[in-house]
């Protein structure tokens, strides 16, 4: 069972490395002031000192970390503490080359950069085990230490001979026999035949890169590579004695690992978030963040921290644009609204060279606190220190969408119909940001979610149905729930392997359809959905389609919208089925936004999924957390002018204006008792 | 000699995989009673077969593909027999890594893929004689046996030390001794000069890369490689027996092999075609198409076979569109048209699994025949026997237009004067539409194609003249013939090295110009041919020029348009001469294709090229086959409109409405005693 | 010291490359006649004649070469005779593999191209050491031969172990001990640490890329080797006897290597101009170019050789467009404007084969003489001999622009606020064009000019100072200079190591003001610089800037200009302070060219820059060289229509017509006594 982590307030603070000042000691005191001012209180240290920590082989040198440790501490400032697996010294890499990670082409990389480690390397495992240790020896009981920060943002994957090994064992452990494994992969086509596991490489441009089922056993087996490494990393600081939770910094929309697998094996959810504020509207912005905030809440429906956020410009995209004022304050109070109970930053002090000394920090390399950047910090201390009951709070969700990983490798990597885009991210988002329109919490959940806990679930370009996911869709609609299904849904199961009999797989019985046909829209055609007259959720516009139009044939439904063109006008684009005691919709072409939030909040009413806000104007946030006996409501404006928000009177202010008058960027946080 | 090809009916039908539904006798048993549903009379099997074929080295099995054609042959359904060599089995990789093509830099491929194999390596070599060899001897005399299909899409090359040293050998045939390469290739430029051949490597990036004389010959040498290959399995074929006539699939506009040197080793010629239509209006993709069945149709100067075209649509593209009703029928005539003697499909059953399964098919994963495409491939099906008559005839044509890949290759590798595009195959095209669109059929000839069939040649941007070239075009004008030269021709020998005292090389006497200078014009940028009052052919009109502008300076021709802007204003855009029986026309400038359709129009007038129809409607395309004693016409309307198109009355109609009056995608066949 | 380099007469002529017709005596001989008309008096050769001057190893083969000479000799025609390392036949690296440069992965290159040479090989560098010499024995002593030519283009960089061993070596004498390079690359960041010397390697894509400080140094160390291998060669000159000068032709704004390097090795600077006419509007190519002699010539302040351009078109652009006419004769005398003594071609006759035959010529693959191109490189030598008297005269400069190649790197590399384009030179280059339209000449000057001639030095984005330059530019200002800061400057030390306590850093002081944040535009958004009425000088326009706005604060300064919007309206964008006896200007953002021609303008005024002419009508460009007791004044109208250019009545025409209304293209060259 995970360690519990709740806090008693919360975490302001962030990605500290003072091992990068250690012969100043003036701006090592003179941080410490600063941290004090700006209500700062955790640090996390650690991540990038490998080569401090340990400068020769066996030789640790942990004095000066347990110094900084102290004199923060003295000053109420908590440790987040790291183990430094994302970047080794350069004597490890030049010692034992098998630590180095192998690219796809099969060539090692040289020493440099993050990320840059086998996972599998018997040396590489044995020094982060012993690093590890001594660290849980040294700090695990630390009265200032309070968490375990694993790595740094884990990704990548390794091709090493090591790892090959390891991957052939993984399939043998999964496949049984070579039979079992050419049969699920369809080797026969091209005569890619296995005649035994030994003969299995990876997937390389060089070679093998287009049996997808290959492709996506190894994305497969290097996330669970990636969790066993954390694993290990986590019994070394036990085996030094550390009882500490743990987690790992996730970051955003990232497709090279299967983020749900890591449920069990941290403690606590941490994710790194750098939005582009300021070059789309806001509110797109906002709804784009918030989704990844679900997300990352709905891997354990927890609680999570905001690890990593940036307190000014970032220096590492095309255009690192500065935060306009009130922006800073906004963001990271909307972390807390979906669910954080921190807002930390990478970094507090600017470090002086290298590849990120231009990217923002609390203290910038002018050094003093008088810089808009520090005050408006400072403001975010105080802003969590003002609204300090809500820290472990939960969220609950009565409608979810599902965007599931292997999903999206799966589709991708398909080849048709739609080679230059499907827009799966994009469709998920529609339909996401149609229902937070409404002000409902959501949960952006996998196809391991129990869906028990929903009255509605959206089931967007679900391309690959494990076996039985069908079932439990079904299951859902039948006791109640309401079903929305898409276009590209329901083809293969969790192999590939593309299900016979018709599409979607399962489903065509509770939909009461089958598709035919799709047909992909170059990026300057569309076509339109037509309402019917007297359709069942009382639609009346027309929307429009781009990239995707499925042909379906009706075997039992209602036609709610028909295309207005092509040789397809008159097919459905829009059907409902009344299915047990539940509803089932079919979308068969990807409509566009205005669609969604014109069908989903008429079906989630139909559904009876609750919202705290009658009316919630464009732009406006609306998001809910609650105790056993107290619902806290956070409403911000992302719409870039002034809005009301009508509240009910049983609310009470806690952070904010009075007045339903707000501003842009503004945030009010309100209570009621349950 | 070729062997005889001549069915006594249209082949229809395509690729087919049993191998991998052999665990699934009932849809094996399925797929023969849709076929003869289908009017399928054909199947494509064992191109990608080989795993299943020799599981293990030297242990063979046939007895599922006898099975297979036995049963399809009891339903008098024949088998097109493939050799395995597009793609080998693991196992051989595994043992003899020399089978494994080598990449331009020099690194081996890993197994994966097709087309991946050593043309030299004596291994491979060695396996796929066995192979083919058994497959003969057990297939070469099955009644139900046609043709075989020598492996699949040729192409790619090999930069291993076998092809290296036969590199060399083939290089010292060619030149004798090193001191003639290197005059021939000018090595003195950057100091290149070879000492002797062992020193000659292939092109590489990471290397020799601008010598062009070099990457000339490895580009030839590869064709001959891959022809010397196709000849080694045809070798084996024969030596177990069997005297069937062989293809090889060629590929669209595929610029990796010269075609042309593919004549003598083929019995007939068959090619994959997979147009993108309802991408652009269907006339420019239907005259794009045209062009490749006439080049096609012209290496052997005979009918051809369409080997592979898609039923619906297919997944490797961008975007992968759906044929729109009718597309398919007329798309599969206009193979007919230009000369092709079946219509066949990748591929009569979708595989379940790997990078094709969304290709479109004949039957898809939904299995049923009530499907769209099934009933029209049935239509095309009744079709073909409904025009059986047609089988074997010839296509007659008057004109050509050259289009040699020696001079693609050539030209495109050359630096300046545009490297951004030279644009040669649009100026190929333009001129071949020109033509097309008067109903006159064209052939697409190369340097060897012999002239004396033709009244007018066209010869656009004909870079390279090999030695002679220019001596056999003076010679067809003059006995009559009109000769239409352009821009940017007869530069240089076929070692790519520049003809000295100036050009077109040859033919300043015949033309009656020379030209001086070219001007490379930025795609913002054009100029325009203005015409001479009283000029030879009574043109009228201003046309655009863009791209490229010749400078000529006259000696004796007329002038008939000349440039209307910067500095070379006034000099010549067209010139002709009378020269001998002929006339020779002289084109210094990229003309937009306006211009060709009247400027080509008039001149074949003059020439005499007969047409079957007096007038042709824009979109509309027209073609003739014929027997020792008849003429066949086809009449098809790609014009997005419905369109008139009159045909004198001796025609009779034995396909199509009999009106004139001729709905979009609507074929009519018609024909007359001669 | 350097050699006296000093010519009676304008070198007019170029690249030739007589081994390449040795087999056509009948052409050499027509070469010498038609250089006699073109008024060509010299030739460079040898330049990639290694193969055929040492066949084989240790053969040398010369007698060609003197007999070329010696023919030219004969007609007045003198010779620029090159070492031949910029190419090298292929017995020498297929038998030493180690003379071909290591690409950044770790793989050596094929035999092929040109620039592909190690620079630290023993074996190359003893190879190139013996021909040198022997050239050097031979013809160093010939009347004929004026001048040697360096190898060819240096550039390019070398990852051989050889080069790593002496990047160590470099780094060793550099900073002494590890400790004090980790301190100054700040390789704490990312656990980069280093333990010793050996541990250190190139930077590469596959490994260590974004640790700025060793990519920084990295770049130095190529230079350094690179004029280290030049010293090499032009001491096996020296011990061949003879004490000519010697130069290297150098590139167009090359980012390679770092020119300023070269100052003390080369005689002579050399360059080699490729403009783009005809592409934009003349002025802006004019400019571009004109900015490149001024940089050319500011290496050594003094006169240089354009060394090469082309008589016609190029053939390696994208577009390689004719030159009009007139157009050749006004970029000519454009270089000779600049500070040029020559005008030399690439090329004198057109290879008849490989990369470059399509490369423009003074005599093209036709041969003949009467072609347009041939009479405009006779009118440039006709022009060379009327001006003869110029040759040698200096160019004085009151003001200069610092474009530090050392900056360019660090800038590019740093990472943010701006990766997608920081627009350095475009800046660099506006406020060029501003002082350059005024009429007065510009140096382009790096860190280590002397700045006491100057009365204005602007210093744009100089992000980068070494440690002191803060203190020379404020000692200039101090002393009556007028200096211009712009944004973006005085960020990091020659380590790329940030200076800490507030930026631009060292000039707060004298600019008064401290810049507090930057922010990063996307390419859509603008700003606006609004004047404050009644400002220093004088300016009531209002200006757009793009980009890059910086946020300063002001503590002793007078803003001039503010931003007009975002949350910084009202944020200082150009500032003013009297500084000792001179002006200190600081300008926040990326303005736009206008503005700098209107305060660049007014800010020369008050610093006294003085100007030959009183007004200089756009598109006209004015510069001037002289002697002892004479002013050569120049006037080019590059303006596209005529210009009326007043000239005070002391000068005399000595080029071009008497009337001041100048057609396009024009040029006029007068003289006054001092
Ligand atoms: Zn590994
Ligand atoms: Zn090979
Ligand atoms: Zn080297």
């Amino acid at each position: 069972m995970a360690k519990q982590i709740r806090y008693d307030h919360f975490l302001h603070g962030g990605d500290y490395n003072p091992e990068q000042w250690l012969d100043r000691p003036d701006i090592l005191k003179k941080d410490i002031e600063y941290f004090k001012k700006a209500h700062i209180n955790t640090v996390s240290m650690g991540m990038f000192s490998w080569a401090v920590l340990e400068p020769e082989e066996d030789r640790y040198n942990f004095d000066w970390l347990e110094d900084v440790i102290n004199n923060l501490y003295k000053e109420g400032i908590y440790t987040i503490l790291s183990t430094p697996s994302g970047a080794r010294p350069k004597w490890m890499a030049d010692k034992y080359e098998e630590v180095l990670r192998v690219d796809p082409d099969r060539t090692r990389r040289f020493f440099g950069g993050r990320h840059n480690h086998c996972y599998t390397s018997p040396v590489y495992r044995e020094k982060i085990y012993n690093i590890n240790k001594k660290l849980s020896e040294h700090f695990g009981k630390h009265p200032a230490v309070i968490l375990w920060h694993i790595s740094n943002e884990y990704g990548g994957e390794c091709h090493c001979p090591l790892c090959q090994e390891k991957f052939r064992e993984w399939l043998k452990e999964k496949y049984g026999t070579i039979e079992n494994l050419n049969s699920s992969w369809c080797t026969t086509f091209w005569s890619h035949t296995y005649n035994s596991f030994d003969q299995i490489e990876s997937p390389s441009p060089k070679g093998e890169n287009a049996l997808h089922a290959l492709t996506l056993d190894w994305k497969r087996f290097v996330t669970d590579r990636t969790v066993d490494f954390m694993r290990h990393e986590i019994s070394a600081i036990r085996a030094g004695g550390s009882e500490l939770p743990a987690t790992a910094n996730l970051m955003y929309d990232y497709d090279g690992l299967d983020y749900k697998k890591f449920k069990d094996v941290m403690d606590i959810v941490s994710w790194d978030n750098y939005p582009s504020w300021h070059k789309k509207d806001e509110y797109t912005t906002a709804v784009d963040g918030a989704m990844q905030h679900d997300l990352m809440r709905s891997i354990r429906k927890a609680p999570f921290l905001l690890m990593e956020s940036c307190p000014s410009a970032t220096n590492w995209k095309p255009i690192n644009k500065l935060k306009k004022p009130g922006m800073h304050l906004a963001a990271s109070l909307q972390a807390v609204a979906h669910g954080s109970d921190s807002v930390l930053y990478f970094q507090l002090r600017q470090s002086q060279g290298a590849s990120e000394k231009f990217h923002g920090a609390v203290i910038d390399h002018y050094g003093g606190d008088d810089t808009r950047v520090f005050r408006e910090v400072t403001e975010v201390g105080e802003a969590l220190e003002q609204i300090r009951e809500i820290v472990g709070s939960e969220i609950k969700c009565q409608a979810a969408v599902l965007y599931d990983r292997e999903n999206d490798w799966a589709l991708k990597d398909a080849q048709g119909p739609r080679n230059e885009d499907m827009h799966y991210q994009e469709c998920v988002q529609k339909q996401y940001r149609a229902l937070r329109r409404k002000g409902c919490n959501m949960d952006i959940i996998t196809m391991e979610h129990d869906l028990s806990d929903y009255k509605l679930v959206t089931v967007p370009m679900a391309y690959m149905f494990y076996h039985g996911y069908a079932e439990k869709l079904c299951t859902f609609a039948e006791n109640g729930g309401t079903l929305v299904i898409s276009y590209w849904s329901g083809l293969v199961d969790e192999t590939d392997k593309c299900y016979l009999e018709g599409t979607p797989h399962g489903l065509m019985e509770a939909a009461g359809i089958r598709t035919e046909e799709i047909d992909a829209l170059y990026d300057w055609e569309e076509n339109h959905g037509i309402p019917e007259t007297g359709n069942h959720l009382g639609i009346t516009k027309s929307y429009t389609c781009k990239n995707l139009c499925e042909l379906a044939k009706v075997s039992d439904a209602e036609v709610m919208m028909r295309y207005s063109e092509d040789f397809y006008q008159g097919y459905p684009v829009l059907t409902h089925k009344k299915y047990g005691k539940g509803h089932v919709y079919y979308v068969a072409a990807d409509m566009e936004a205005a669609f969604y939030e014109d069908f989903l909040g008429r079906a989630a009413d139909e559904a009876g999924v609750d919202t705290p806000l009658d009316f919630v104007p464009e732009g406006v946030s609306v998001t809910t957390r609650e105790t056993e006996d107290t619902e806290y409501l956070f409403i911000q404006n992302f719409a870039g002018k002034t809005e009301t928000v009508s509240v009910s009177e049983e609310y009470e202010v806690i952070y904010g204006t009075d007045s339903e008058n707000m501003s842009p960027l503004q945030t009010r946080i309100l209570k009621r008792k349950k």
